[in-house]
């Protein structure tokens, strides 16, 4: 799956070339981060409508009645009503504000988000997954990015102004803000939904008309007009991820985490990145959709680890697990409280100011401080001269701003999750096998019924690829929504098909399906584009140069410590000798039964993410190209990065390559091959020769027929 | 050629992966500069033994006696007898200072300097280009690359502690004066060796032991103890490039820089780099080996110019030529007074600060200063409220520090000097051709030479070399010092043979011949490694990687704002499939009859340099692979950046791809075709046929027919 195709920030669009969206722990494109949502602050006021469960944002839509044709309606007819509300707080004596932001996210930097963490769309209307809304005292602006301006016309009420980021003139939120509100502003935000990082740069923006940030930390003002109507929290069970797939116990993990704690000199580290907690604890949930975390933080300190998580969600095999590992546990709500403690007990904290929320990092920095003026008072009391707030200061105990006492770094488990063990690379293989076998029998059905002239939409083959999936053993769900896109929608490259809108399949066009899924032992992400009639020589061509940059990524070897935007340039400079490109990055960083979207790697032209490629680390092989209003192309493996064994080791440093962990055909018809070199058409038959024995045991009948037909070898064209 | 291999910096060093010189204009690792020389600040004391020329170091080692044998005794016997009198001058009352820095280049940033500023050599007797010398009371140290460390340890007497910069634990000179000196030191430079960026960092640097950095401006230390034997300042006559080779008259070209002035806001520029000079005034001298330029300044204002330069070097025809364009002269030492002149008109002046000495910006800083407390107290004397001092500040017109009246930004006329135009292309390719045939005549006799078994070092070789380029019309001089370099010498990359200790040259091994020339109407620079014998198969498979590199880079196409560090993977590939790399970059910039080595852009894997590969540029294609104590192999061709004209052009952007300017032969016998593909195999055919179609008309007889052999298409091998 090709990560967002553009970012929100306008500093980002600008860089036209480079859109993409970046990952969590790169130096430089970083530092913007999109703002997250306060998690259960008010989840105890709400007697919503049922459980929470994770839903796809088709089926949410669905649900909540919010199809793109109801919703402009409810939105006319109930949209004022609801700002109406909004403003109302704002006047509030303990409020007091003039502006307030309403981000996408939830306070953990998750891509997908529970049900009740979707305030921007209950607010605005448009459900689109990336968007952030403002509202003044007489002003409503929503800003979304390409992917969503269309969505979002139809969606939004005329009470909203639809700011169209990354097209020319239009201004950052905090841009408007300082043109829209007279100088002296008071902006409201809920610190929970922010990174520090976003606060902080938030803050500096905005201070330029001498606005003041006001941290609204008591209530998050959506959820009080959202009332009795907001879904609940979700309250899935967490589940023991087995040692079988795990690879390292919890016990190491934390000792790790602990080595790491002892050589920067900290004391504790807030963990706030939901799989972060789900692999450090071997631990999975399901409170969102497409990825198997549940809602929580996690506090390591040296002798102790502390979960902070809804106790309802725990099983006693859960309880047994956490209590071997010597975690205990408190209530999710509890974290403001536990991180005020450790200011009080002059803890040194590591915070990862990309990732943990404004509120955490604030609540320790005010907490410190109160922590320093009641020690210097106590002192002075005393007559204590040997422990003045001087010397507390100077000794690194405290500070008035709490600076003393924290280390701003990347999480400490960033990489380590990152770089995958043998279980985990073990579980990965045999879950892509399986799923391999389920894209098998699939082609082999559509590939069928679309020759019988069979109408299908996209969204019917989307859920029939699923029942494929789900018969598969371990299948826990789709690792994100589908993209299905026939002909022109295939081009839209994060196409959302809904069942109301969608193409049907046919035999005139590209079919492009980016698809993957969740299982117990393993993540998958792949994608294939189709002809079930005859390419044109244009479609052949460009497929065929997706392919070489396909190819060339896959069997490019490099020196240890190479970032990943070094070889991007090898899956696009097969499209540039004939002037194409896609506007996307190359490869993602994908979880062992995780996220489908990991950091700290990628593969990509935005020059900023200088994380070297290492050993045991899995990244996605996702070169495409879309031509608009027309086709789209993509072509996708995941890939594991291993060392090579190589005759020469130049520098004495170790060379690295990609083995490949997809095994599904990549269709030979569009693929031309008086363009392929022969080491590139030995490339396509071995891979192939390696699908037929590695997934044939796996099937059966027409499906194992049709794996015989598609992995026949290219013939060489002679030169 | 390819540039330097390790810098002096630790910092970049420690980054051993990415050791190569950068770029003048890179926004990232930039900032670390190499001080400079100051010139002429003490020439008139100066009555050295005759007039100073350009010559290569290897010359100016033999006419000073400073071979590398001779120059141990020297420096044994003399060495403390420098350091006696400089460290005499130290306490000095005007003086007064606790260690001095003495640094290589000279005030221009200049890659080759006069004799006279060489200073540092001088001082250490280490004669190599690259080297800091740093002498306390008690303590004298030099630091130098890996190129040096076998010279040094020879030509350093034992007073001198040689630090081996890049090897592990060596600190940089500013971390061994904070080590050595005791707290509140006072650390001495010239100014005028520094660039303002360098100075500001060392500034920095040692202010963390509390030293403080004393600029001495009034005279050089150096030339204080070199006295009478100091070589006089260069004097050669300076030329006019006629317009046929500039391209663009000087009246357009300082119109271009006066539109950047008003772009920014400017009055004027000081322009200090020698070859940004020689460029936008279409001259060119000869003070320094190897490039084209003259000793001087240029102030470019609105509505005037004026050339700091020695009056005795401008001839009536540069006289007029200078007048036609409006362009007044002053002496050289002069560029202090204007300066000042400026700051106190008021002028907003355009600095470099990665090129411009910290004399000329301390200079500007202090009288902007001077002037603001002038105009203040007589502001106050008449009651002038209306003209306070804040007042004028807030004005713009001038400030404490004198910051509001400076832009510091790169030169105007860097990005513009690197894009050639239409004339200055032609004239390229004419010298490029004329350097062809000169090259092939030299081959044809080399390999008829070492056939007959004549013994021929490889210093008699660079010379016949010079004899062949010397017959070819408007050649001025090498353009750098050739690198000839037999057997296991090739892998040392900046080889440079002496008389007294090379090799010769036998058909036992390979032989690297990297070498350029300064013609009249362009600048070359080509690398060819050839084996007169039978390689082996472990040197055919080398040299056939580097081949492919060289191809892969030569035949890529690119989208318009592409990093040049994008397209250095490109090159590598195919040595990384082998696990083989090379320690230097892939391609610098080369000038229009000028400087061999031009910036901003490069194709280097260091990723700080963000400048885009443009239209017009010229580059360098130069992958290398050396295999230590053994052989060394570079392939190297100056390539054109061109506009392509290609069936799509994606994103409406311009694809831009290369055009080959060197045309010589690639010795066949060096390459494998079974590893080359067919794409690859044609490459070779149809460049050799290029060759012998553009240079085949220049030559006769036995070179011709040389020609003709050595262009005989490879056959290919069956898959």
């Amino acid at each position: 799956m090709a990560m967002e195709a553009a970012r929100l920030s306008p500093s980002l669009a600008a860089a036209a070339f480079l859109a993409r969206r970046p990952p969590r722990a790169s130096p430089f494109f970083l530092r913007r981060r999109h703002p997250l949502l306060r998690l259960f602050a008010s989840a105890s006021d709400s007697s919503g409508d049922g459980r929470a469960v994770a839903l796809s944002s088709a089926e949410l839509r669905k649900r909540r009645g919010l199809s793109s044709s109801a919703s402009a309606g409810d939105a006319a007819s109930g949209g004022d009503e609801k700002l109406r509300s909004l403003r109302q707080l704002f006047s509030r004596p303990d409020i007091a504000i003039d502006a307030y932001i309403v981000p996408s996210q939830d306070a953990h930097q998750s891509e997908f988000v529970a049900e009740c963490f979707l305030r921007r769309a209950y607010l605005t209307g448009f459900t689109g997954s990336a968007g952030t809304a403002v509202v003044t005292k007489d002003k409503a602006a929503l800003w979304t990015d390409g992917r969503y301006f269309l969505q979002a016309e139809k969606e939004l009420s005329r009470e909203w102004t639809l700011m169209r980021s990354g097209n020319h003139g239009v201004p950052t939120t905090s841009e408007w803000l300082n043109e829209v509100l007279p100088s002296g502003g008071r902006v409201g935000i809920d610190p929970f939904l922010f990174s520090f990082d976003a606060a902080e740069e938030l803050k500096d923006a905005i201070s330029n008309k001498n606005h003041e940030l006001v941290l609204i930390r008591s209530l998050n003002l959506i959820d009080e007009i959202w009332n009795d109507s907001r879904p609940k929290a979700p309250e899935k069970p967490i589940r023991v991820h087995g040692i079988k797939y795990a690879g390292i116990d919890v016990t190491s993990k934390l000792s790790f985490v602990r080595s790491q704690l002892s050589e920067n000199g900290c004391d504790a580290v807030v963990i706030s990145m939901l799989d972060e907690v789900a692999w450090l604890l071997n631990m999975r949930g399901s409170d969102v959709p497409h990825s198997p975390v549940f809602y929580s933080y996690l506090i390591v300190e040296i002798s102790t680890a502390t979960l902070f998580v809804d106790n309802n969600k725990l099983s006693e095999d859960v309880l047994e697990h956490l209590q071997n590992a010597g975690v205990k546990i408190k209530p999710y709500e509890g974290i403001l409280s536990e991180v005020e403690r450790l200011a009080e007990k002059g803890a040194k904290l590591w915070l990862d100011p990309s990732s943990v929320n404004a509120a955490i990092v604030n609540e320790f920095r005010l907490s410190c401080e109160k922590y320093m003026k009641k020690k210097g008072k106590a002192a002075r009391k005393n007559g204590d001269k040997g422990e003045s707030s001087d010397e507390l200061r100077a000794k690194g105990t405290g500070s008035q701003s709490g600076e003393l006492n924290v280390v701003y770094r990347v999480s400490p488990v960033t990489l380590a999750k990152a770089i995958k063990n043998e279980a985990e690379i073990e579980g990965i293989k045999n879950s892509h096998l399986r799923d391999a076998a389920a894209l098998a029998e699939f082609w082999c059905w559509l590939e069928n019924e679309v020759c019988k002239d069979v109408s299908l939409t996209e969204v019917q083959v989307a859920e029939k690829l699923l029942e494929f999936r789900q018969k598969q053993d371990g299948f826990l769900e789709p690792s994100f929504d589908t993209i299905s896109g026939y002909g022109a929608n295939g081009a839209i490259i994060h196409y959302n098909p809904s069942p109301e809108s969608c193409s049907s399949i046919g035999s005139e066009n590209l079919f492009l399906l980016d698809s993957g899924a969740q299982y117990i032992d393993g993540t998958t992400d792949i994608t294939r584009t189709v002809h079930f009639g005859d390419p044109s020589a244009r479609q052949k061509e460009c497929f065929t140069r997706v392919l070489q940059g396909h190819i060339a990524l896959d069997q490019a070897v490099f020196p240890e410590r190479t970032p990943g935007f070094v070889l991007d340039v090898l899956a696009r400079s097969s499209l540039w000798k004939i002037g194409l490109d896609y506007r996307h990055g190359t490869g993602h960083g994908v979880g062992a039964a995780l996220n489908v979207h990991e950091g700290p790697q990628s593969i990509s032209y935005r020059y900023g993410n200088l994380t070297a490629l290492q050993k045991g680390m899995i990244v996605s092989n996702e070169p495409g190209y879309y031509e608009d209003n027309s086709f789209g192309i993509r072509i996708e493996n995941l890939l594991l990065i291993k060392e090579l064994n190589l005759a020469n080791s130049f520098g004495g440093v170790s060379y690295l390559g990609f083995e490949k962990l997809t095994f599904v055909p990549i269709q030979r018809k569009l693929i031309d091959p008086s363009l392929l070199s022969s080491l590139e058409i030995d490339w396509v038959n071995d891979y192939h020769e390696e699908v037929w024995e590695k997934v044939s045991p796996l099937l059966t009948g027409n499906a194992r027929d049709w794996l015989w037909e598609s992995t026949r070898p290219l013939l060489y064209e002679s030169p």
